[in-house]
């Protein structure tokens, strides 16, 4: 499935320098293309490599195609012109739909007949799934779940319970979504714990990582808003809400009735508190652990610097002094 | 399955206020209440809703009850109270004891009749399921496993090999048990495997997370005594010894060989460094590292707070000299 | 099984002190040795333990044996050695070469007849599975997989697609490996996701732990070369490469596209952030954030160390206002 440069400028709306007859068959990165390579430049960390790469077609911005002698297509953001062309070359199994003989279905469970129910998948009571859903490989449906139409659950995907899913969906394997919430109360010297009778909403076009967990909530949902973007093993609470179009990176966590607005970005491993609430476009650091609530858009950190353990060590045993050392320099001011 | 005040007062044993025939049937937050749900008061973060709330009937202190001219149930212990009432509308699937067609049980294990194992479940050698235990779609149970009565392996648990839960253990999906510890010695430039010899130990009444990783010892076994409770993606490394009644928060970490107490409180994404001791009731912060043994019960803390980034970048450049900033202030002094 | 301390000496290779004819069955710690236990002095921190122990054979070194007056093995290094003897007391489920009946197998893939496929397994598309290898129960491979030979997956192991294995790969229950990465691009206020066209390629001799998850690469191939060892819940980004004999501890997350050297040791729940290089034999205690390339081998760490609570706070509460402690410290000297 080779394309030409000419129809890929077409098809993606770019603009084109060179010759528009050149044909590539892939995509690689500017390093290791071959002339039968689409590349791309996008970050300027590589920006250097365009003077030797090998590329038959590169997508860039027009700035960076200056004085570039070979083929390009110009894009106002090279990243999404490139995500669109790769698309192109992607190839997926094919489709196929109905139940694999190996499925276990409730009878009380509706499965659209367009739906791709893989082996050993079982579907609780009174399930839905949806037209043109794929259900993976050891997928376990509880009960009372709807799978929009168009989901994707890759492979061993569980929903337990209660757990709606809108439309177009992607869950990667492992995730676990409607497990009780971690609710305990102190009992005479026992945990007691609190029955979790919430759900788990998840809305449009989300995407959901590897072994990611979102618990269900102890009372009502815990939800995610459409387009919401949660990479592998993030832990999501009970009753969390993440607005629209949030993206959180692999590790992060959000504890039990934190509220997250919409177009924030959660850095790698970082932590927000319970019971807080971010407004809309917060950014957190890799990381960072987030302890009160955020009212301003920003971009918000916690942490100390790498550094070579011998320094880190001095400077470490110095924070443990740091109130009594900021009460000496007052004093010295004082005098 | 409705309930009256009076009904609820007499199961629960708690005070009335108001009018005795008022009859809800389900919980709700005070925020969503309708005059059929029952609400609860217990986090005083909420208490500012009680003025506003249509709550049919609340659960509160009796302090807080003063001036409320709803029907109110009465509780030292709001939170306890309110667990108890909502397990009195809490819906589960109905059991079906027995061998799902597909599960696959080895010859020499022995599973209770009363058992209930489902779908594209495995069962090892050996291995042996009580009286009530509930085994979900998915579960893989290896070779020498003892799954105590009335325990809840919801779906898609594996125990590995030598893994023995006491009564009433509960395991939410993806949890995976007696794995091997990460037990390695360099030798000659490679690494050497250390075999991992012993088992996993859970007491009766434990509750393990999603995700949650329990491995078993490399010689003696990993043990969790009763009623300890880990929420999901924890990870236990082997030959951790927890005591009874300790709970962790999501992601918390213990590396080999530590031992922590009884009633300790491990915050979420708290890490513990292998070989340590924690004595009981240690409470240790969400993302803090416990790099030396806890004698003494109480809270204990590592990070920095989160800041407005451009600040933070400011007080982390100067964390690293932090060691040649002190000596500067002893120097002044001297002078 | 029983050995006798002639025997261990021999077929390890080690000196011998003592009776030649005391005889074990099994392994344990000094602590809880009997004396039909091997035990091992390796740590240190255990030396005390040597004048109690019962143990009938004691591996350690040279030094440690002064004075032992009991039957002891003396090795340079008493874990290797250690590690060496526990594999001859190890037992493990006999090999039962086929395909489980309810294994599904596309086709198109070819099992060699000596490989073991366990219940529940499915194998996809074009995927070839080596001599030897054994799919415990609940794996799902996914298309154009390869598992070389005598590898193992213990127990519901996902192999996407594109992942190649090597010989003696072992990787435990719930690993998720070739799942996509996290490839996002903002497109006009919408998430649009990039293609993940990459594999997944892990070099001979490789561990990956429980729950750990490797995503497959954006256009190459995310890389472990031979030797790694991961242990659970680990998570590696696409494009990463880890060098040969590099292992991490639990919980440890590398991001997109990063580059770890040969011989690096990384801590529990460290991270590494994306397009990072660390060089050789670089070491990062546990919970420390790498944020900048690493050229030089050592040992490097962040964060601050674990305090009571009360005295954190202040240190924390100084943290915020170190620059301008710092400030007011310059200005005092240069009065």
């Amino acid at each position: 499935m080779p394309f030409s440069a000419e129809e890929l400028a077409r098809r993606l709306d770019l603009g084109l320098h060179g010759d528009p007859a050149t044909t590539v068959s892939g995509v690689a990165t500017l390093a290791q293309a071959t002339p039968a390579s689409l590349g791309f430049l996008a970050n300027p960390r590589y920006r250097g490599q365009l003077a030797h790469t090998r590329a038959g077609i590169v997508v860039l911005r027009a700035a960076d195609a200056e004085g570039y002698p070979g083929t390009a297509l110009i894009a106002a953001d090279p990243y999404v012109a490139f995500a669109r062309a790769a698309a192109l070359f992607e190839t997926r199994p094919a489709p196929a739909p109905g139940l694999h003989p190996s499925a276990v279905v409730d009878a009380s469970a509706r499965v659209h007949p367009d739906a791709q129910v893989g082996a050993f998948v079982s579907i609780g009571a009174r399930s839905v799934v949806g037209a043109g859903a794929v259900l993976g490989p050891g997928c376990a449906i509880g009960e009372d779940c709807v799978v929009g139409a168009q989901c994707e659950l890759v492979a061993r995907v569980t929903l337990v319970r209660r757990v709606r899913l809108g439309r177009r969906v992607l869950i990667h394997p492992g995730a676990v979504l409607g497990a009780d919430g971690f609710g305990l109360a102190m009992d005479a010297g026992r945990w007691l714990k609190v029955p979790q009778l919430g759900g788990v909403v998840v809305g449009d076009d989300c995407e959901i990582g590897a072994n990611t967990t979102i618990d269900r909530g102890a009372i009502e949902d815990t939800v995610l808003e459409e387009d919401v973007r949660l990479d592998n093993q993030i832990q999501i609470g009970h009753n969390v809400r993440i607005g629209a179009h949030t993206a959180m990176a692999g590790c992060a966590a959000v504890a039990g009735s934190a509220t997250i607005g919409r177009y924030c970005l959660i850095g790698g491993g970082a932590g927000v508190l319970g019971h807080l609430e971010l407004c809309d476009r917060v950014v957190v650091t890799a990381m960072s652990l987030v302890t009160h609530s955020i009212r301003e858009p920003g971009e918000y950190s916690s942490g100390t610097p790498l550094m070579d353990n011998r320094r880190w060590r001095r400077s470490a045993a110095r924070f443990k002094q740091l109130d009594a050392l900021a009460r000496r320099l007052g004093a010295l001011r004082d005098n």
